[in-house]
């Protein structure tokens, strides 16, 4: 069992929080050790993953030390601890590829760039965000405002990043351009959703049949959705005739999924995968490419990075979506907040049910 | 049964063949009818297209009357007939997409345009070539060299045309890089090899396994192929692996076949559909497309020309053609040459066997 002391965090939504571990100002008085979970071989999360004392180094030159705050347990860090992602780290690793954490001390060659205080978030890609304390060199962080929502901080990098990038990079979308989707509850769906929305874009959210389906389609419309119809729905449906034809369609579903989606899209529309939940391939008419000048790619919010590791354009995504978080245009995802000890509840929770993904879980540190 | 008169028309590479009706010297003397093939209903070709006399109208204004000399069956006629093609004319229709014509009289707003005895190919899509005679307005036709081999001058627009927009509009492409295709026998692969080869750029060309395979890979090495392999040794051939990956796949098969080129491609290549002689659609796994940025692209010849209707782009095209086809490197496509009135035969031979096509039957008027 983990033993640890407890403090109240506050989160700017108002809920509270109590927090494993010292709170930052008592860290150089108190602790010179953290937390981490590790996995030293792929396998089911829950059976792999185990938590770990850590020392802390204090931090010099450039680099800084930061408390973490949050991190959620994304589908793709998962996947990494399966074995089964595109990109494997060498083991023994510390998952988690993204979260927000506060700066408690710096190294002298930090200057203004980050202060005590400060929030910030991963630049790099798998941080490894699930543990207490991180020692970094400022070069790998992003600061972040601290006075934004915590959760929203924590989940603003790989989800809402994905899907500003997928409704910006591909076709050029204007207001009143109409973008489909499937997986549209999934938290990037959730962002393409609000984002568009802010945009004036139209959106038709495809989402698989379920029980209390209404629930979810009151959701989504509520977070701006123009459409949201089942699978089943979407051939027939007059809401979607309704719209101008998309141009640019998001499919995380692929198989049959997908196809739906790309036989909606306009002539010369583009489609764009960045995931296969159906774990089928993405299957193109052959009469959609040639005669409809439809055009499939696919997005990795992970390369994008890499590509852009501290450009201006990165900049700008990081600002406009803390701008859109701030003025309540983008909540995080629909989501349960999990104490760290407790963090096989959160594996346990992220694994998918029936293929659907619940809320999203969120390592409260 | 068709009366026609017959005549000894020369090919420049050098063969003879028996012409039915006039050459065009005496057409005004003998001849102000013509012969056309048309279908009423789609159906199986040899079973709905029919032979019928025509009369011709004296060109007056921008027109042009131009006697046929050479028409190939391409696939696309024969889907077009059949009723299976994405784009469909009223009925009744004369088929033939494609062909070379001598300008026999010419309207008095031609001026110095196009004289008698010039030799025009189709601007236009669907123009008819199945007939002895056409009168069509001048902006319809594009002059060619009328020194040209007769059977390259008559297949020179759909498949060469196909080939190298595909070479030249996808990816930047330069001596030393390599393209993978499939379908590499089919009259636009053959075409792909040699410009290829022209250019200086590697293919790696991929067919099915046949009776007399060493035939077929021979014939196309001659062309100029670098690689010819068979579907089943594409992954193991390590005369492929010693290529530089290829950055751009061409499929005109889609189904498992396109999937094998486009596994191929190196990181962010691109493959471009122009066909799907499996009727299977294009399968794209999630990870090429996420991971390996592979982009899946359509090409359609018919689209291209319609967007480039009289540019220099398309001047430039029929140049480089032509200019490769004098000096040698870009030959018409293996064919048979069948006497108009013998055109059930061209029509049978056009059919696929086994899924797999024979020589292209080329329509001697």
């Amino acid at each position: 069992m983990l033993a640890c002391r407890r403090s109240v965090v506050r989160l700017s939504s108002g809920r509270k929080f109590t927090s494993c571990l010292d709170d930052s100002s008592r860290w150089r008085r108190h602790s010179s050790t953290g937390m981490c979970l590790e996995y030293s071989r792929n396998g089911d999360p829950e059976k792999v993953v185990v938590m770990k004392e850590t020392t802390l180094p204090v931090p010099t030159g450039n680099q800084v030390l930061m408390k973490m705050l949050a991190a959620p347990v994304n589908p793709a860090d998962i996947n990494t601890i399966q074995g089964v992602y595109a990109v494997q780290p060498s083991l023994p690793s510390i998952p988690g590829n993204e979260g927000v954490g506060e700066v408690m001390a710096v190294g002298d060659e930090c200057g203004e760039i980050l202060q005590p205080g400060d929030w910030v978030i991963p630049r790099v890609n798998a941080m490894g965000t699930w543990r207490t304390h991180i020692v970094a060199p400022h070069t790998d962080l992003i600061k972040v405002p601290s006075n934004a929502d915590m959760v929203t901080a924590a989940t603003i990098a790989v989800n809402p990043g994905t899907a500003y990038r997928m409704l910006k990079d591909f076709v050029p979308m204007s207001s009143g351009d109409t973008v489909i989707q499937n997986g549209a509850n999934s938290a990037v769906g959730q962002a393409v959703i609000q984002i568009a929305a802010a945009l004036g874009i139209n959106t038709i959210n495809v989402v698989r049949n379920r029980p209390n389906i209404h629930q979810l389609k009151d959701y989504l419309t509520r977070l701006g959705a123009t459409v949201v119809v089942t699978e089943e729905e979407l051939r027939k449906s007059e809401s979607v005739k309704a719209l101008p034809p998309p141009r640019l369609a998001l499919n995380c579903v692929s198989g049959r999924s997908g196809t739906e989606i790309l036989r909606q899209l306009a002539h010369g529309g583009v489609m764009v995968t960045y995931g296969g939940m159906s774990r089928q391939p993405v299957i193109g008419p052959v009469g959609s490419l040639i005669f409809s000048d439809v055009t499939l790619r696919g997005f990795w919010m992970t390369r994008w990075n890499k590509e852009h590791f501290n450009d201006s354009e990165r900049q700008q995504m990081v600002d406009d979506l803390f701008q859109l978080a701030q003025s309540g245009k983008l909540k995080p995802p629909d989501n349960t907040l999990v104490p760290f000890a407790d963090y096989i509840v959160a594996l346990k929770n992220a694994m998918p049910k029936e293929g659907m993904l619940g809320k999203k879980q969120i390592l409260l540190f």
